[in-house]
């Protein structure tokens, strides 16, 4: 039969341009199958060799995006770290969790196929989907003009996990006096890019922000957009070597919400974190977006990460093990009782 | 901690909105629940109780979305079966590889969070995940202005079901004389929207569109936009006691590609499958779409199901057992020898 697609394509989606798509792609994908994948890619649905279990093992899963932030990647047509960001992003999800990664898969929209920013993402994903030993074992690719502005695209990861149900982190083994360590992030990781655009002036004629994006800020090295773009870190190998000692208690990935947002969801009834904010320098670039949009400190903390990207929570004598596991790892808490329903206590917070 | 959200939805992100909206839909998440699913929502990952597995389980997975037929739920304001669509599109997909569901993420990003339209869609990607025996595990809400067409969403689902490794189906034991048979769809399902809107005339002013959406076209009873958001059907009731039996050989969910692009998936080397277009009538909102549009036949049956939603190929000896299983099948075609490379041949396909 042959395939006419033309009124389809004229309609604003055209399937050539996603088969040849698809066709480029499967090599980069099957680089990250391993053993446990079965039969490829191409069928109905992704097959990937459960763990063995007895009952004892427990799949963890998480579905997240990217945010804004594929906006000003779109700007300046560096798609690569998108990839990246939306693995490592789920990768740490599951991780605060303590489950390692078994398989991922990915969902990429766009009003009209741009096959240069999409073989970017893949690029991108499947590096991240590599180092995280993790196998990408499907997707979709959706034209959905009349959806999405022109130009613009979305991109939605989805990642399965595996922990044994006794190694389960949740954060219900922390006591009075634990320590809380920060691991450092590269950035705005994947949130608040909505505020920091808005902040920065970003969101406004696209030539004029390409500009902005390409000069370097004051004290930095780097252009506005290197800085805005730099990928969401992986706490994967950092965490791992903790996990088989067993001395977690307790770990946030801090995300939307920020530390205070995150950090409480693990924190148990009767126990407040006690977070030190002169423990730790936030980045530049957190600093740059709060000035320029004048934007209150305990804003900035309730949005952004804030230059502490991870949080793990041990016993005192556990400490050290973390503190010379990390290099960017610092003490920026301790765990202490709490008469009422606050979880988290950031101190130092200023108003302004 | 205050929580100081003011520059963030002056940007487009209204922090509270989202959070009212997560807890109005935990109940109906956790009536998706059983005894697999662990410690609920609000953690960092789904917990899923793993199957027990001597390394025979094998996870199948997939990810999906409802395509542009959410403008035209947008437009109408019913949203309950774009949720419905999702899980049965994601359910169906999987049951093709003779997979059954263990649970389902989604991710929901919009412009500018309107909880209505999102419990609707929550209500119907409840319901199916009960009928469906899935638990609901987790997911994102995103609010991205400005990837986002005012008044837009997108919605993905992600799927992971199990099946023995030794009773997954995938075309491979298809033989020459085995029997097509289709099981009938709802109309459109979550495919083609785009070319379907374009022929309607349903990308014009949203007022017009809204008057031909409520229209009854000739010879229905129902309106042009009840007949177009028909959900999705999900075959999983119908195929699950042929699986019992044992006596599926292979299975197709007919989705974009047509007929032939995913029946054509699972036809093994040296096979092809002969489909009869005269052994079934399409849906007549497919004649309409076709005469609106002035469609190639050809372009309908390559990007519509054309009225079959499913295809199941079994020996001639078990045809019987399908066709009196569900009263919608019927014998569409057969598997015949090839001596090219041509996998499905349509007859009686006409070229106007």
């Amino acid at each position: 039969m042959p395939s006419p697609t033309g009124a389809y394509r004229t309609a604003g989606v055209d399937i050539d341009a996603a088969d040849l798509a698809k066709d480029q792609i499967a090599a980069r994908v099957a680089a990250t199958h391993n053993a446990s994948v079965l039969r490829g890619i191409g069928l109905f649905g992704g097959f990937f060799r459960a763990p063995r279990s007895d009952g004892d093992v427990v799949l963890v899963s998480s579905a997240d995006s990217v945010g804004t932030k594929v906006l000003i990647a779109a700007l300046l047509r560096r798609h690569v770290g998108i990839g990246i960001d939306l693995v490592n992003h789920c990768v740490n999800d599951i991780l605060a969790c303590g489950a390692r990664p078994l398989f991922f898969l990915d969902y990429y929209a766009t009003p009209q196929l741009d096959p240069a920013a999409l073989h970017q993402v893949i690029e991108g994903l499947t590096h991240a989907c590599q180092e995280a030993g993790c196998a990408l074992v499907g997707g979709e690719t959706a034209q959905l003009p009349g959806i999405y502005q022109p130009g613009s695209y979305d991109v939605a990861g989805f990642i399965v996990g595996a922990v044994d149900e006794q190694q389960i982190i949740d954060g219900a083994r922390i006591r009075e006096n634990d320590i809380i360590i920060g691991l450092r992030s590269d950035g705005l990781h994947t949130n608040g890019f909505t505020l920091a655009r808005a902040a920065l002036g970003l969101d406004e004629n696209a030539d004029d922000v390409r500009k902005q994006l390409d000069r370097e800020p004051a004290g930095s090295d780097e252009t506005l957009g290197e800085l805005l773009l730099r990928p969401h870190r992986s706490y994967l190998a950092a965490i791992s070597p903790l996990l088989e000692l067993g001395i977690v208690k307790g770990m946030a990935h801090i995300t939307g919400g920020g530390i205070a947002g995150n950090v409480g969801r693990i924190i148990p009834e009767g126990l407040v974190a006690e977070i030190d904010l002169d423990s730790w320098s936030p980045n530049p670039i957190f600093r740059l977006i709060q000035e320029r949009g004048s934007i209150p400190a305990p804003e900035m903390y309730s949005v952004f990460n804030m230059g502490i990207g991870f949080v793990v929570i041990v016993n005192p004598d556990d400490a050290t093990h973390v503190l010379t596991g990390s290099s960017d790892a610092c003490v920026i808490g301790r765990i202490a009782a709490s008469s009422d329903q606050t979880k988290v206590r950031l101190a130092g917070l200023k108003d302004g």
